[in-house]
């Protein structure tokens, strides 16, 4: 057991060199990038979905989409006319910095200024795995139930921003929004918060304003 | 990296060992085992609640919740009055042979019939560890969408049963049940399949037949 645990530990820290080459890569081209990190189904390439269509008229955006299969989610989001690149994982959990970083030649980096990677859907392992982005967003969503902060403690710990999505559902689910807030409060204490819904456009703005200034203030760093 | 490949495999085939060594277990007390697996949030524990209430009379049963961390769904669980014991994964992504092998001596095996083991919230990882029950179950959720087969087809390829829950708010999502059922029936032929919804109660009797008529036919083969 001694063997596996320090050949996993060389596999993070191996990656965790590529993030830092991921990182560099992004910054020299000056494009600002987010992790999306969610559930299956919480809705990563809705809010992606909005977010071009809302700031593609003041931002360059393009897309990086990581799943185990299939090019539904880059299929749909190309179909938006932007660049977007699927990445399938054969199987693996989650995203990896190997993993953009064979996808970042693929994109016209240099006419970019956000870059939006939506992660495999899976609410633990991608928290382990760093890519070299600028900020870690995670989505929940109301019908996941407001007790997952409770039960997947390590990627509320981890990200930046925190979305809550389909809230023009709360209705119909048992979800009480205190006790889901005082749950990442715990482990993320003031963690920025955008409860919306990606169907309805309630709470949008908000987010939006966020993604917009985070690039804004990126690009003025010089 | 081929090193690291070779561990990766002794430690599936170790867990293939310990797996076999549960379900040996198991058949001397006469338990069917069950493993339920899906998305966070999907419905496990809500399911479990339902199953319990309907069956204690004709069924013992007990339960091993598996979570990264908490004891939310055990205390669910055991407020049945039932036999529960929760297994906290430290971060680790899904249950293994190792951690049921170590839940099993917690419970009166030799007093149940059925044993309804809940995985961790994922669809990927669970469908790598074997742990030695008898069936394999996926809960699907509405919420989720439509796409989920198309995009983890490892899990839907690799159970024996599949619930779709949360059929009460169909028509507050974009849910197509004839392209999800495509989606599964390329992955997995003839897979029982059960739509219902644990909030409203319909359709859970076809669930509960198929669960009964498991253990009743395992207790025959004696």
């Amino acid at each position: 057991m001694t063997r596996r645990v320090s050949v996993v530990e060389n596999i993070l820290s191996a990656n965790d060199r590529l993030a830092a080459d991921n990182r560099a890569r992004l910054d020299e081209a000056r494009v600002f990038a987010i992790n999306l990190m969610a559930s299956p189904g919480a809705g990563k390439t809705s809010l992606i979905t909005r977010t071009v269509e809302a700031l593609r008229d003041r931002l360059r955006i393009g897309v990086v989409d990581g799943d185990l299969a299939s090019t539904l989610d880059a299929d749909r989001v190309a179909a938006l006319g932007i660049p977007a690149v699927q990445v399938n994982t054969g199987g693996n959990c989650h995203l990896d910095a190997v993993m953009l970083q064979s996808a970042l030649p693929q994109l016209p980096l240099e006419e970019l200024d956000l870059l939006i990677v939506e992660n495999v859907g899976n609410l633990v392992c991608p928290a382990s795995f760093k890519l070299g982005v600028h900020k870690d967003v995670l989505i929940a969503s109301v019908p996941e139930g407001d007790d997952k902060p409770y039960k997947y403690p390590p990627m509320y710990r981890g990200v930046d921003a925190l979305v809550l999505n389909k809230i023009d559902v709360l209705g119909a689910f048992d979800f009480d929004v205190d006790y889901f807030r005082r749950g990442v409060e715990v482990l993320n204490p003031g963690l920025a918060f955008f409860p919306l819904s990606c169907k309805t456009g309630e709470g949008l703005s908000a987010w939006l304003d966020w993604v917009e200034g985070q690039v804004r203030s990126f690009k003025e760093q010089g």
